[in-house]
C-alpha cells in the first residue's frame, strides 16, 4: 500500500472507481453462486466480498488482483466441511469460518517464514489436472439445482449415484428455468459478442454487453419467478437475505474442529495462493509491475482472516474477476476497496430484489463459468511432451474425480515428487569423446567423437546423492569391465553440483575397486563449491589420479594421441 | 545355487564344514540372546537359525552371508509386537511369526518387481544415525536383565524411567553375575587377543580363543548357577528349552493382526535387506564376486517366510556371523546349510545344558556386541562434511532414541528427501566467462575469465523441473536487470538433463520477457535427449535466438571481440 498511496492521483481515482462499479455488478451474482456452491447461506458470499477486499488493498502487492469467493476454493470448502454438519446450518457456516481463519493463519505464517517457494511443489501438471477435475466436479454438483432435486457427494461416483437416485423428484418449472438459463448463458458466452460486433457495436461496448449476460439472465428469471409465483410451485429461490453489514465477530475457539480442519485448511490455503499468485503475476507482467510472493501470502492470509471475522467464506484472487478489474482499467488496489463499498451498499439496499432469484439460474452461471476451466486437451499435449508429466496430470485428474479434491492434490504432488526422485536416482551417464577440432567433449552415442582405448571419459548428468550413488558404482563397474585395456577413468564433473555423504562413500568404493584393477581415477571440471567440500576428505587423500580444470586438459595429458 | 552346486568340490566341502562348525558354536548363545531381546522364548532363536539358513543357501547370491536373528531386527521386532501381547506369551510369539511372514513376503514381492533400488533411499546418514541409536536402545533394554529387574519401553525416556522405578528390586546375585560377565566380555573383546599374541600364540589361534569369550562366560556362569543353586535365589535363567526340531506350521490367518503389522514389516524388511546387502557386498568385493540385489531380496524374503513357518523370528544377514563365516573359510552357501544341521543337532542333544544359563549373561553378551555399533564420532565427521547430512544423522539418531525405531526411520528418510528436494529447488546458477586461451567457460566469481557486456552466459547446474523453474525465471530477470547493455542471453545447458512440462512453461515465460526487453535468448550444449523433446514445442517455435553445439561457438558468433 505504501508504494501507491503516496502518489495517488485524480485520474487513478476515476479509473479505479469505474473499474469498481463494473466489478461490483459482476460480483453480486458470483458471490451468491459461490456461497451456494460451498453450501452456505447467500449472504456469506456477499460478506466475503467486503472486508477481505479492503484488507487485501492494504497488504497486497498486486495492483489489480480482485479477491473474493472463487470456484475451486468454494468447492474445496464444501468438501472440507460437508461431512461436519448439515448444509446451510449454523454449525456448517461456523466450520467454513474456522476453515477461512485457519487457512488465513497458515498463509500469514508461511509468508512470515518466507515459505512462498513451497507453492512451486504444486507443479503445472498437478494444477492443470486438479483444475480440470474441479471444474467437472463443480459443474456436476450444480446439476441438482438445475433439476430442482436434492443430491450430495464430493466425488464423481457419489454425485452421479446421488443424482440418479433422486432424478425422479425433478421439478419441471425449475428445469425449464435452469436449462433455458444454461442455454442462454452458453450462447451469450460464445456467440453474443461476435453478433454484437457484427451489427456494428464498438468492441468495448460489445464486450460489456456480452459480460452482462449473467445479470440479464438473473434479472429476467427473478422477474419470472415473482410474476408467476413459481416459488410456491417448488422452484427453490435464494429467499430472505439479511439486509445490513456483516456481523463482526471472532470465530469461536474450537480446538477439536480446528484440528479436524488443519489439513484441508493447508491445502485450501496453498491452492488459493497458487491461483492468486498466477493471476497476479500474469496481470502484473502485462504492465511490467512486480509481485512479491511472500507479501502476497501475508495479504491473502489476512484477507482470509478478515473473511473469517466477518461471516464470509474462504477467499482467493479469482481469475475472471481480476481480469475484469484489469480490463476495466483499475490502477491501484483502491479499486478493490471501492468494490467492497459497492457491495456493502447493494447489501444494505437491494437484497430484497434477490429474494425470488432462482437457485437454478445461479447454478447455471456457475456451470457455464467453470466448464471453461476444464481443458482435457492438455492430456494429449502432455502425453506428447513427456510420459511422466502425463502420468501426473492423469493421476491427479482421476484421483480428484473419484476420491475428492484433497486426495487428488496430495496424490498428484506425491506422484510428481516420486517420479522426480525416481528419475534423479538413475541419472544419465554418458561416455564422452572429443568433438574433432574443438576442446569440447560429447556423448559417443550421439556425436562423431574421438576416444582412446586407455582412457574412459564419463560425464554424470546429475548431482550425486544417496539415491543415485550406487547406480554410479554399478555403471562404472560395467564400463570398466567392457574395456580391458583401460588405464584411466576421467569423471567429467561439469554437471555435478553437489556430492553428499552417501555419494562420497560410493566414490571411495569406486576408487578402491578401480585401484585394485590397476586403473587410475581422475576428475575434471569439478565445480568450485564441490571441490571446497571434497578437500581434505579421505577420498581426496587416497585419490591416485589428478584433478584437471578442463576435460580437454585431462585427455591432452593422458591420451594426447587420441586428440584431433 | 545353480552357479556353485554344479562344481562343488571336495576341498570346498571341507572348508564349508569347518566354517559351519565355528559359526555353530558362536550362533547358539547369539540365537538365545536375540530371542531374549525380541521378548520371545529362547527356542525361537534356535529355530530361526535352522530352516532359514537352508532356504537362503538355495536362493541367495552371496556365498558367505550367514542369515539368522540379528540385533537391530530383533529390536525392531520387539518394538513392533511389544504392545500387542504380553512378552513371552504365545500370542506374542505368534505376532513375531506374522511379522517375519509379512516382511518376507514384502521382500519377495519387491525382488520380483525389481525394486531393490528403493533401498538406496535409505541414505548413509539415515543408516548410521539409526544403527547408533538402535545400539544404544538395545544396550539399555538389556540393563534390566543385568540388574535382575523388570522394565519395559521402546524409547530412551520410557526405558530410563522404567529402569529408575524398578531399580530398588534389583537382585544381588544377578547383578554380580551380570556385571562380571560384562567386565570379562569387554576385556576379552579389546585386550585378550593382544595378550595371547604377546605370550606367543599364533594369530589364528589367538583370534579363535578371543572369539570364544562369550562361550566361556556362558559355560562358567551356567556352572556357577547350577553349583550354588542361584536360580532358587532369584537369578533368572533360560529354563526349559524344548528338545527337538522346530514345529513346521503355516502362521495362522489373522488379517487384523497383519494389517497392524504391515508398516513395521515393511520397515523391518527394508532395514534387514540393507544390512544384509551391505555385509554381502563388502564380503563379495573381497573375493571379486557379485551380489544381485534383486536376487538377494527374494532370498532374504524366502528365509523370513521359512522362519515364520518354523517357529522362529525375523532374520537377516548379520554382520558378525557373516564375517566369522568368511574368516573361517566358507566357500559356498552350503556352509550355511551345515550350520543349520549343527544347530539342529545341538537343539536335539544339548538343550538341557542351557537350562541354568543366566539371562543376565546373555544380556551382557548383547550389550558388549551392540555397543560396537554405536559410533557417535560420525556426528562430528558429518558435521564437517555437510550441514545437511549432519542434520539427517542427528535427526535420525534423536528421533529414534526418543520416539522409537519406526518414527526414527521414517523421519530420517523423510528429512533426507525433503532436504534433497529443497536443495534441488534452488539450483546453482553461474554466470560464466571464457577461461583465456581455452574454449572452456567457468563461473565469473571463481575464475579469472573474460565476458562481454552484450552477452550474458548462464550455466544452470540442475535439471529443470517444477520445483526450480520459477527460481530460474527470477534469477534471469535479476541478471538481465543488472546489465543494461545486454543483447543476448546464452543458456549453457550442459548440466540440464531434463526439462519437464512446468519448466517448459517457465522457459516460454522467460523468452517472452526477454523478447519484450529486446534481448535474444540462445541455448548452447543442449543434450541430445533434451533437444529431442524440445523439438516442435511452442518454445522452440518462438525462440528468437540460436541453438549452438558448444558455448564457445555461441560466444564466437555473438561477441567474438570478447574472446582471448
Amino acid at each position: 500500500m505504501l508504494t501507491w498511496a503516496r502518489h495517488y492521483e485524480h485520474t487513478q481515482f476515476i479509473s479505479d472507481l469505474v473499474a469498481a462499479g463494473i466489478v461490483t455488478l459482476m460480483l453480486i451474482p458470483q458471490s451468491l453462486a459461490y456461497a451456494l456452491l460451498a453450501g452456505l447461506p447467500p449472504q456469506a458470499g456477499l460478506y466475503a466480498s467486503m472486508l477481505p477486499l479492503v484488507v487485501y488493498a492494504i497488504f497486497g502487492s498486486s495492483r489489480t488482483l480482485s479477491v473474493g469467493p472463487a470456484a475451486v476454493t468454494s468447492l474445496m470448502t464444501a468438501a472440507a466441511i460437508g461431512h461436519l454438519a448439515a448444509s446451510e446450518s449454523a454449525a456448517h457456516h461456523e466450520a467454513a469460518l474456522a476453515l477461512a481463519l485457519l487457512s488465513g493463519l497458515i498463509l500469514v505464517v508461511m509468508g512470515a517464514l518466507r515459505l512462498g517457494f513451497l507453492a512451486n511443489y504444486l507443479s503445472h501438471p498437478v494444477i492443470s489436472g486438479f483444475i480440470s477435475a474441479s471444474g467437472l466436479l463443480i459443474a456436476l454438483s450444480q446439476v441438482k439445482h438445475v433439476l430442482g432435486i436434492s443430491a450430495s457427494g464430493d466425488t464423481l461416483p457419489e454425485l452421479l449415484s446421488s443424482l440418479w437416485q433422486n432424478l425422479p423428484q425433478f421439478n419441471g418449472y425449475t428445469l425449464v428455468l435452469g436449462v433455458s438459463a444454461l442455454a442462454f448463458l452458453a450462447w451469450a458466452r460464445s456467440r453474443l459478442k461476435p453478433l454484437l460486433l457484427g451489427i456494428g457495436l464498438g468492441p468495448r461496448l460489445a464486450d460489456a454487453v456480452a459480460k452482462a449476460g449473467p445479470v440479464a439472465a438473473i434479472a429476467s428469471t427473478t422477474l419470472a419467478v415473482w410474476l408467476w409465483d413459481l416459488a410456491e410451485r417448488g422452484v427453490r429461490v435464494v429467499g430472505e437475505v439479511p439486509q445490513g453489514l456483516p456481523p463482526f465477530a471472532l470465530p469461536t475457539w474450537n480446538p477439536v474442529l480446528w484440528s479436524e480442519l488443519a489439513l484441508p485448511a493447508l491445502l485450501l490455503g496453498i491452492v488459493g495462493f497458487v491461483e492468486s499468485i498466477s493471476v497476479g503475476q500474469t496481470l502484473a507482467a502485462k504492465r511490467r509491475q512486480r509481485i512479491e510472493p511472500d507479501q502476497e501470502l501475508v495479504a491473502l492470509g489476512a484477507a482470509n482472516v478478515a473473511a473469517a471475522c466477518s461471516g464470509g467464506l474462504p477467499v482467493t484472487g479469482g481469475f475472471s474477476r481480476s481480469v475484469v478489474n484489469f480490463d476495466a482499467g483499475a490502477q491501484t488496489p483502491a479499486a478493490g476497496a471501492y468494490t467492497a463499498i459497492g457491495i456493502a451498499v447493494a447489501t444494505l439496499l437491494f437484497t430484497p430484489l434477490l429474494r425470488y432469484l432462482p437457485q437454478a439460474v445461479l447454478a447455471a452461471t456457475i456451470v457455464v463459468a467453470v466448464l471453461s476451466l476444464v481443458d482435457l486437451g492438455m492430456l494429449k499435449r502432455t502425453w506428447r511432451y513427456s510420459r511422466f508429466d502425463f502420468a501426473v496430470v492423469a493421476a491427479t485428474l482421476v484421483v480428484t474425480l473419484v476420491a475428492g479434491v484433497e486426495a487428488g492434490l496430495i496424490g498428484g504432488v506425491g506422484l510428481a515428487l516420486a517420479l522426480h526422485l525416481y528419475r534423479s536416482s538413475r541419472p544419465h551417464i554418458a561416455i564422452v569423446g572429443q568433438v574433432p577440432g574443438t576442446e569440447h567433449f560429447r556423448n559417443v552415442q550421439r556425436h562423431p567423437v574421438r576416444t582412446s582405448p586407455h582412457v574412459l571419459g564419463l560425464r554424470v548428468d546429475e548431482s550425486l546423492y544417496f539415491a543415485n550413488a550406487r547406480y554410479l558404482e554399478d555403471r562404472i563397474n560395467e564400463a570398466v569391465a567392457e574395456q580391458p585395456a583401460l588405464q584411466h577413468v576421467v569423471l567429467q564433473c561439469s554437471a555435478i553440483n553437489d556430492i553428499d555423504a552417501s555419494a562420497l562413500e560410493s566414490l571411495e568404493a569406486i576408487q578402491v575397486r578401480l585401484a585394485e584393477a590397476g586403473v587410475r581415477l581422475h576428475l575434471s571440471e569439478v565445480k568450485g563449491p564441490v571441490m571446497d567440500r571434497l578437500h581434505g576428505t579421505p577420498f581426496m587423500q587416497h585419490l591416485n589420479g589428478e584433478v584437471y580444470l578442463t576435460h580437454y586438459q585431462a585427455i591432452a595429458k593422458l591420451a594426447p594421441e587420441s586428440l584431433a
